[in-house]
């Protein structure tokens, strides 16, 4: 019962979250079409932070559904969490409306980084409670991805100030990399429930 | 239990952006009854939006009540559906301000077909994991209403740079076929649970 | 079950409005007591705005509490309170930064009103599909209380245009009749589930 | 059931506080990192209100974890508390933009304490229903934090005017005594459900 409002206030912020990031896209006042053109670079930072919401409601759904009981080291680590996603309305409006300069492309990236390593942190929390054979644990197995996206975020950041195309295709590839959602927790769900 | 955690994120993001289109209705600095006439088209593209998202949140209601699990494509297709309605307050709030000229008449259909594309493409994800018999899948029937939306708006597109009214009135028109909740799906779950 | 995702959503929507609402408390840029001064008329109409989406907020949660199926008629009674609702951020701010001009108190009158007649329009939805020996009409019994608002609207509406603050007065004076929650329905539960 | 309808309300108004108040978090229009220092104590207000609101939805969490049924006492005491929880936004945006100015700094900690005061009205409401025995009023005891903290708010209040950097010191201070969850409840529940 605990665990439902954790998801339930998360769900909240995650939604919030994404949809405030739209109000970056400014109203024009040119009726033409040429008025969408200024801001496109906003509206795809809005897509690529979209995409990461969603991954991150996504693998937070089957995160919280291998969870019995929720600690307060969880509550907090989740908040954590929800801190750095609650960022990304600034990154994102700083890094599009600037048509990707080379600081806010860094920025948004640092944001990321941090969000990783926060979401790791939820993961290690909750492994910690459920203890030896966790079902998290086991379903997470290598991790890969996990490790793998903080290391290309680190890459990327440096890089924006030499090419922040670059960078931003870094974190589309990240994106890409999380866009199929977390089989293995599911499958590992399927065979604890047969 | 998971989907019951789709069905509130999807809820928060459909309450979220039915509540911030209202923030382009901006304060009108005068007192005058008078202050209300230049932003009454605001206003009423705000209505129309308001009761499209209605709509969809009313279908999406009927549409995973019928539903009990939820994979990663149809979580996808979930919010691909809602990005597209998270653009509902910019494209409101563009052709509301700038009463009815041509191209944000024509870029409000592209969203809403954009969304209906969307929404077809949730409520086949949902058949096709149901399988044969899919309770979804008898209830929409031929789905005429689902199938004559984006034509209508493919129509009001291209119209929109010849008269932004017939445009608006055929956004109406569609508004006024879909009013009437998905009375299909709710008779299919009534037959089905006796 | 089909209840909670209609209750899930309002509650949203109502929670959106209500917090929204601060938003046009805008941050002075002084940093003096006095800064405080020409937004203490924003303040009280906050104040008023947040009191009255509390008693909607309580009003509604009793009304459903007595509900079991909603249909598609209540779904769209529904929606057509929380429209008015929603303009509450609207009309609040524009009452309050204008300290009670007439015209502005007046129209916020008129949104009150009308979010009082989509009120009763939900009561009566909720009381026919209930059918004789409805739970929620034994409950509200006379309902001197939603009966008496309206005409109370109908006068102050009027008068904003004479003294707007007898006419915030009258919209103080329904806010605190309707402040204790209705336990005549709490009671009328109560009964039935001894 | 009545009472997750309060929870989810609150969840709601609460994700949205703790999302607004980044809004305050203006967009640069320079794109350099030196533009980044005139928002940092905007930055910090922020993260400090963050944890604020964190630590009382925890707390909320605990608190109604331990209640069973819901009054309307309970109800009104829930939406005082969330009151002056919606004002967080501001203050925290005035007390950030201006660089921690005297005034903004005690008006800051003057809703704290409101909110302080809410709270313990509300912690109140439930112990009276709960009657004696109350599993509330056992797991609290002393209750020495939430005695404490309105005593270091007024002691921070006044001093906003010699050294708002003192009156933030205790702020931070506060936040830090109630950063760990409220344990004391979280064992109380455990013994009674063995």
């Amino acid at each position: 019962m605990q665990k439902s409002r954790v998801e339930a206030f998360s769900d909240g912020v995650l939604a919030i979250i994404i949809t405030i990031m739209v109000l970056e896209l400014k109203v024009p006042h040119e009726v033409e079409m040429s008025a969408l053109k200024p801001i496109a670079p906003v509206f795809l930072s809005y897509l690529l932070s979209f995409v990461y919401v969603g991954i991150y409601w996504n693998n937070h759904h089957h995160m919280f559904h291998s969870t019995r009981h929720v600690s307060g080291g969880i509550l907090w680590a989740n908040l954590h969490l929800l801190f750095w996603l609650s960022l990304f309305p600034f990154t994102t409006g700083w890094m599009g409306e600037n048509h990707l300069a080379p600081t806010p492309t860094a920025i948004y990236g640092f944001v990321l980084l941090m969000a990783a390593i926060a979401y790791f942190g939820l993961q290690h929390a909750i492994i910690r409670q459920q203890g030896p054979g966790s079902i998290l644990a086991t379903a997470i197995g290598s991790d890969w991805k996990g490790k793998l996206s903080p290391v290309l975020y680190c890459i990327a950041i440096p890089l924006a100030f030499v090419s922040p195309w670059i960078s931003s295709g870094l974190y589309v590839l990240v994106a890409l990399i999380w866009f199929i959602p977390d089989r293995r927790i599911e499958r590992e769900l399927e065979k604890g429930e047969p």
